[in-house]
């Protein structure tokens, strides 16, 4: 009878230590020449880095044209199939993502307004479907500009390892 | 003397597995026809999704009028409100927002600037007052546009269940 | 042989209540008169809220003139000096960051649109280094504006104590 709080103590003493800094952080930055990381660990939180699209057809310096990147629709596959990529890559999947910001720039072929619906139609194929139930808590909006010209989203996710 | 060594080695071995994919993670989302979650816990912590303001007006598709928001102020009101109720959902209040994101659209009224006063005078009635003195961490920004013709803020918190 | 068991046993009912509701939350408001927090802590993880640059040169109530802020990348460094100042102040550094995101606003200098070649070239000081190799997850992009009329640029960070 006197051994069981003897040892819960020591399991107290080590759980005490245990609730400061015992987060383990990992940086992915598997490319030296990209300036941020592709995502960072958190315990088990990981944040990834915002994600652009892959333009559809790339740039040709040669001949002077630049890259094309496709509607909002295409653009938004093409963004979600990274993120399910690179989660994959850390053993996450869509249904781990808690958190997703997507900002939209505007699409000059619907007159410089945002193209809700196109996204929309790329992300109901990941998320709140019969395979995958889980929907992310979410914001959206339209920012003036994103850092690649012709592109029209970037969405940043948080996902999580769950027990 | 031995047996508190052996069970201090017990708990380490279950603190070290504790320290690993040990989050629980909980979409709450009740509305099959939403295409995003209300919010998402994991662990402690509450992703609550952005959250755009009730119209004063409702739209009338018969008379063919448009919904009515009001001012930012108006519009703050309704949302710090919503994110409230919203939080008293999951047994959390005011006092837990830990971080809050303000996404402000060009005020019509105000020559298409941010009225930051305006949502300020909102705000500051629910934090860092005498009942509830607690301040979050915050952005606030103009963005281009928000996904609802006619809001002027979409506001997104974290929030944390303390000890 | 019995009391192992038991021992772990107590472990494992202490490890349980800590795993809900153990996160320790500390709100870092110092200015009275601030309406946001400098940052909060939730466990490991401190959320530090939007910051903007100081300026060059104060605006002069007397003479009438504006405050000065300078370009992108002299306000980035403002920016980043700041951020990292408030890090240390709370015991992190730039290696502790695992999530940043920049809100760029238009430069006039540069026809309205965001230097996100200026942002960059302070950017890279703090961040992957041979001092301090740690690059940050992070979302960048162009604002319609900032509150701080002449900012050019807010920056926000998560950091994390590691263990």
């Amino acid at each position: 009878m006197k051994i069981v709080p003897a040892a819960a103590l020591s399991a107290y003493i080590l759980i005490s230590s245990a609730v400061q800094a015992q987060t383990p952080v990992k940086h992915i930055q598997p490319n030296p020449n990209a300036a941020i990381a592709t995502g960072v660990w958190s315990g088990d939180t990981f944040y990834l880095s915002g994600q652009l699209p892959d333009p559809v057809t790339p740039a040709d310096t040669a001949k002077g044209t630049p890259a094309v990147y496709g509607d909002t629709k295409t653009q938004a596959m093409s963004v979600f199939k990274k993120i399910q990529s690179l989660l994959k890559d850390q053993g996450l999947d869509m249904k781990d993502v808690v958190k997703m910001t997507v900002f939209l720039a505007g699409d000059p072929a619907q007159g410089g307004k945002l193209d809700f619906a196109g996204m929309q139609a790329a992300y109901t194929q990941f998320f709140g479907t019969p395979e995958q139930p889980n929907k992310p808590a979410r914001s959206a909006m339209q920012v003036a500009a994103l850092v690649a010209p012709g592109t029209l989203l970037e969405v940043e996710v948080i996902a999580v390892k769950s027990k």
